[in-house]
């Protein structure tokens, strides 16, 4: 590792010869798979963009350059190469290292990402912020080709056109979003990396580019060469239709090529794409074999290429997943959808099963929802998987494409509530609040793995918008013996008694388990309520509840604006006196949360069976007085 | 009218003549001016169409086959040709025939549309549904060229790609969103329009498609077209490069033209695109040369084409407009960025003052926002004009690039609260729900003209996400006199008494003013507060209010879900037994609201001075004993 011991801070890499980045190279490498490998987090990539971001550092100076990392999650080396190699010790963990870049981690992270599709965007309000202010520094991006997949990617690079100013747009071109990349653009730039006839012209294009002295040469050469080429059919076809000028592809593994690159490209005066090629994993075998298993890995064993953890028993998704290829057996109506996601939710069950029912859009979960909808208008019954925080993407769609025409469209929401170490742009406990106040749409949350399968035919038998949420992780097999009849807007009592009224939230319901058993274990008697149908409240029961319990306690994992806990309340202040009654919400109580374990994160926020017991037993003693 | 005439019901226009069309033509274009003159409405859009809608009609049969109108502005024509000619007495108006596509208004609407870009999705999820129920109707929609700046329009498009069966995209090309289109894409077509040299190849292709006998020998030509014109530069190179078959540009107000090639494409068993050249405002000559002021257009004189209502007095629009330049002059960072709604939101006398700090990014909320993000944390502090309704498409901007990096971007939100004739999809009513929820960010609603000019300068000392949100219409002039500095979170205090507080949110202070005078006029004691923050709550001021008044009314321009009053009444409720006071919402009770005139739509929801009067008084009275 002595290379790497020569970078403490950014801009260290200057100090390296150009004859050694190929060892620095491996040795970040080699600390990456080690770090990942024992922390877990996202491997592939970060191991496929080693070269790309030590060429982009050896020409950039930071913090004063801005580097923006669409996605974020393959800015590992470029975390390395600005001092915070040691932090890897905490990566991923509470008030650990960010797996993301974040702009109060270091001044050389620009911008905060995590969804994707963002960076252009961003990368051209920092251009133009640059010569407003009168500034000169380097503005890039580099955005992988399942990234221009998205609907606001395109937004801006029609935008980008139209920039009369520097700005670099790096295209990582691995041929993969998380998982294999669909659609026509898919398609193109595939065609592109395979080409071999147009290699005499790229050439051509490239090596105009680089032999010149000055931008303004450069920039007419491109001109004069933009002129020829459409002459031709030529990679970047797309991009220069636009009116963007367009170099590539090159090999994103050889470093000197795109240093060379990328110091003529940082001195034009308008925006350029430069296409590059890399391998996803590259260098760790297992990685290069299955790019999709360790896109985002816990950790393993780096000999073996295992995840380290025992056997986990069935997770949601996988719960969902079998489901589906049972619904869809039963009902040649349910269609099946996602947004480059069919790993993740489970649905490549489906596809194998129904492979015409089945439909990846890529990232465009827009398109997703309301391409869901048209089905939906036509008599399907569409099932559309999305994790959570990614839905947001799709808000506008569901409210004004699916809900307004009160359309029966199923969300099957993953990675609903904390997800954890991917930190505050991945938590999916934004749901319940953007979604409860469409019209019509309703949102249920299963307490256990059963209650999912039994939510999945209700959600079919239902007409209209219906949202089911359920987390990452394993399913919960708790109350296996409780499963009444799903009715709607009403909720499943699991144990009645006087005293304390506990309202569980989906999953939430494990928690309220461990809940339940510590106030019991104090004698406190405790009535337990699955809620169910966690958008609207079941009026019914609590009518009944308030005339033998003085506090009513939630467990949600959503954030409290917007929730259920909110509505709970609000409908028990208004028919109780304040004395009559406490209310203990086990809502999210921050408007954003860091990344850390689940239970490391509810416990600090004192959502926890824990912390919940600790506020209730002395309310609890106070009401018997 | 005697063409007009013979047009009862869907399928109608086949029994006229061929020959008769460009009289038909000529009837409806007369028929929609006089209509629009009279009820207001979209009218350059619908002149533009004509020909295009007759065409289709011609070649499809309804309501068996799908036409989907993206936006669905341009759908009169559709209306008048499926037997609703004389439902247009009632357009726009309340419980009258929309100006939209509306599914519950005709079997022959296929999907609702309001919001730009969503009708390739649509249509696609139509022709899927199609294949798997093994049926054969044919499936169109109708897209503009400004359209195709959204995102999802392209995340569509590049789904369309992978398509293997039919489905026919018209892009209705009149080179205009609402105002003039921008953007790499729109110069490209606009190359397009203009190109002639390649008249020869594109009238090839033409000729091979309109030539052959079976879907399946033009597919053939077709692709082997389409490898020869790789070779050289033509246009559609852009959608053919994403793997879709294109044809184009042919005359939109040609009618044989467009009928011979729309029944050609019907028989391909893949997508096609057919660029369609129209001519916004085409036959009535004050729309074709002003299509963006006869975009969407009240009452006006045929003749004179001038506008029939008196002359306003200044909206908020203006007042923000004319702030904006001033803001602008005093502060340097300042920049204006707004989607396609240049005019609509007044921002074109920033763009003259300051050209350079001035983005129209085209119909692209979604870059809008992350752009403003970019340039926010570069240091300027942007502006982002857009309409309510469409902002949400920008959902997971403001949450995961605004507001979770807390950057200082002010949303200036035109069109909040009801817009009246445009319906469900146009109200503005959302907005505070989707925002209030979001990490850090905080919504601010004026009184009057004078309170958005002040609260501008309030947004621009602040620090951090800010939302101001203001109605379309006059801006109200009343408590001029009342200027007392904007504090965070603290409401303003107009008048003080003990017995009815009334909360009053924003511009509904007009409603306001008229509410206070109608209950002084039965001697209750008023007390009428500003609300001004609109997300949250001024507990110091609620505990004084709590005190003296029994009644709590709120006007509110928002649902009720996340809204001002929701937040009230639960924090009341929380303080108070139920028998204390009364809490009396103003917020809109419905959903969705349907369209009409605001004053009609407050009436029939019983939000008005009249209606809220009615259910104060009692609750009053009652308090008193």
């Amino acid at each position: 590792m002595h290379m790497l011991e020569k970078i403490t801070k950014e801009n260290d890499i200057k100090q390296i010869e150009r004859q050694d980045y190929p060892a620095l190279a491996a040795e970040i490498r080699d600390f990456l798979i080690e770090k990942v490998s024992i922390h877990g987090g996202h491997l592939a990539s970060n191991l496929g963009t080693v070269e790309l971001t030590m060429a982009l550092h050896a020409v950039m100076n930071f913090p004063e350059d801005k580097l923006i990392f669409d996605v974020g999650h393959q800015s590992y080396t470029h975390k390395i190469l600005t001092g915070r190699k040691d932090a890897f010790e905490t990566l991923r963990q509470y008030d650990g290292l960010s797996g993301f870049p974040k702009r109060n981690e270091s001044p050389c992270d620009a911008f905060d990402t995590g969804h994707s599709s963002t960076g252009i965007s961003a990368a051209m309000g920092y251009s133009i912020a640059r010569d407003l202010c009168g500034g000169d520094e380097k503005v890039a991006v580099v955005i992988g080709d399942g990234s221009l997949t998205g609907g606001m990617a395109y937004e801006a690079l029609n935008g980008l056109a139209q920039l009369k100013t520097g700005c670099v747009v790096v295209i990582n071109d691995n041929n993969m979003s998380i998982g294999k990349n669909v659609g026509g653009l898919s398609k193109y730039l595939n065609e592109i990396r395979l080409g071999n006839a147009y290699n005499e012209l790229k050439t051509g294009v490239e090596s105009s580019l680089m032999g010149s002295k000055t931008g303004k040469k450069i920039a007419k050469v491109l001109k004069r060469s933009k002129d020829n080429i459409k002459q031709f059919f030529v990679p970047g076809m797309f991009f220069e239709e636009l009116g963007i000028t367009y170099v590539g592809p090159i090999d994103g593994h050889d470093i000197n090529q795109m240093i060379t690159t990328f110091q003529h490209a940082f001195r034009l005066d308008k925006p350029i794409i430069i296409h590059v090629k890399t391998k996803k994993g590259k260098g760790y075998g297992y990685a290069e074999r299955h790019p999709d298993y360790f896109h985002g890995i816990a950790p393993f064993d780096r000999i073996s290429g295992k995840v380290l953890a025992a056997k986990k028993t069935s997770c949601y998704t996988d719960i969902f997943a079998k489901k589906m290829v049972k619904l869809g057996e039963t009902h040649e109506d349910v269609v099946a959808i996602t947004a480059a996601m069919a790993q993740g939710t489970g649905l490549v069950r489906f596809e194998e099963a129904y492979p015409k029912r089945f439909f990846d859009v890529g990232i465009a979960e827009q398109h997703a929802v309301t391409f869901a909808a048209g089905m939906a208008a036509a008599g399907m019954v569409p099932v559309v998987a999305i994790y959570s925080s990614f839905l947001q993407r799709s808000y506008d769609q569901i409210l004004h494409d699916v809900c307004l025409q009160k359309l029966h469209v199923i969300l099957a929401i993953d990675r609903a509530g904390l997800v954890g170490q991917d930190g505050e742009t991945h938590q999916g406990i934004y749901d319940l609040a953007y979604l409860s106040h469409m019209p019509h749409m309703i949102v249920l949350a299963p307490k256990n793995r059963y209650e999912l399968e039994a939510m999945l035919d209700y959600a079919y038998a239902y007409d209209g918008p219906i949202a089911i949420r359920y987390p990452r992780g394993s399913a919960y097999k708790g109350h296996a013996d409780i499963q009444t009849p799903i009715v709607y807007g009403k909720s499943e009592v699991i144990q009645e008694a006087s005293g304390v009224a506990v309202f569980s939230c989906g999953h939430m319901m494990e928690e309220a388990d461990r809940l339940v058993e510590r106030l019991e274990a104090k004698q406190i008697p405790v009535t337990l309520v699955n809620v169910r149908f966690q958008s609207m409240l079941d009026t019914e029961l609590l009518d009944r509840l308030m005339k033998t319990h003085t506090v009513f306690v939630t467990l949600e994992d959503t954030i409290m604006q917007g929730g259920y806990g909110e509505k709970l309340h609000a409908y028990l202040a208004e028919k109780n006196s304040p004395e009559q009654y406490t209310f203990i919400s086990g809502a999210i109580p921050l408007p954003s949360v860091p990344q850390g374990t689940i239970p490391e994160l509810r416990h600090h926020m004192q959502i926890d069976a824990e912390g919940l017991a600790e506020k209730i037993v002395p309310c609890y003693k106070k009401h018997l007085k």
